[in-house]
């Protein structure tokens, strides 16, 4: 089964961009993932080709319509499509590891982009759709939090990766920033790779790299540490 | 003056990539901002043109070497340049809409996209790379990183966007999700405007959107409200 993923933008030419290079692109040459662009403005009605007006109530900026939306979201996702719907806006659930490894797992995802200023919220009750955050801050659309998300599930597929590179999974699974890295050369601008790394003691390298992962965890982000024993206790 | 990215990648073709379109599109074209990639392969010194090794102390994936990343950003930062050197990573602080208007009211950035198995942390320390992160997942390469943080920089510079779009500033400003939107058409599948938003009642809008902002941000944000407690507090 291929990973289907449907992009719902006003400016499908976004795409694939950086995904069509290195993994993402050769996993998308070779089918283990597709790609289509839905542009929204083909679903507007009126003949200037609206897809947004004033915000109700008055405000900033201008708010993608429901009705036009809705359209495009059932042209994408017929009955019966299994893919999950994805808004990417600021005011989503922030993306996650786990996240992104249940979406590739699944079929694939429809996946809306919004224009910052807002998305009409009735189109995002009635369609269902999941609103994800790729941080906090604003894009000028979610079309690159889109790609990023994209380029996260899609390495993850079968086939798109190679083995050596599967360790890496283990970055955000127990719960801590990962330690640092060394390689050749021995020494650099006079400063040389940690003894430690060299003595061929695994276990005391695993001991190390736990221990300057917890510490770098600690200080730079003390609150996946909370999270942890949130969930763990 | 404009806004000047370097970036440092193993993908120049990525670039720009969704950011030649839209409003960074238009910045670039018009000069509001100007981007240059540097390949940094061309940094290698062996007929191999090797970036990576295998890491110290052993174990999966391979390593970004000091010696060459440092060749790289010495070639795209020379002596005096007053730029931030960016390290896009999973490990580093998370991204923030205040970081990004630091950025964009200052010289530019030059931003090394790693591969996330891991860059030597020599290079890291001793050419001052400040790590940053968009978020806790994994990603094929800093690439896709680096496009939202430019996007998110750019977007903000002057000369970029309209006066139209300034309202959603506000949106990580005051520590909360964005409240709700509704546009035209009244009723959308039979769920109409809330009254309130029709009412014309400025402060009476205010207050709605205020106290639907606070549930939402309580329902899915919870982590936002203590930050800003412990800030005001």
């Amino acid at each position: 089964m291929t990973f289907r993923a449907s992009v719902l933008t006003l400016y499908p030419e976004m795409f694939p961009g950086p995904l069509a290079v290195s993994l993402a692109g050769r996993g998308l040459a070779e089918g283990a993932w597709s790609l289509e662009t839905i542009q929204i403005r083909d679903f507007a009605t009126d003949r200037h080709r609206s897809v947004d007006d004033t915000p109700a109530g008055g405000g900033a900026g201008m708010v993608m319509r429901a009705d036009v939306l809705a359209r495009a979201v059932d042209h994408a996702s017929q009955p019966g499509d299994p893919r999950p719907r994805l808004l990417m806006s600021p005011r989503g659930k922030p993306l996650t590891q786990q996240r992104v490894r249940e979406l590739a797992a699944g079929p694939g995802a429809v996946i809306l982009c919004g224009r910052f200023e807002g998305v009409d919220q009735r189109v995002i009750d009635l369609r269902g759709l999941e609103e994800i955050s790729v941080g906090d801050f604003i894009l000028s659309g979610g079309e690159p939090a889109a790609i990023v998300l994209l380029d996260a599930v899609v390495r993850l597929l079968p086939g798109v990766m190679g083995n050596a590179q599967s360790g890496e999974e283990e970055s955000f699974e127990n719960g801590l920033l990962e330690h640092p890295h060394y390689t050749r050369p021995q020494e650099f601008e006079g400063v040389a790779i940690p003894d430690v790394l060299n003595s061929g003691h695994h276990a005391k390298i695993a001991a190390w790299r736990h221990e300057q992962a917890e510490k770098l965890t600690r200080k730079r982000r003390p609150d996946l540490i909370t999270n942890r024993v949130t969930k763990d206790g």
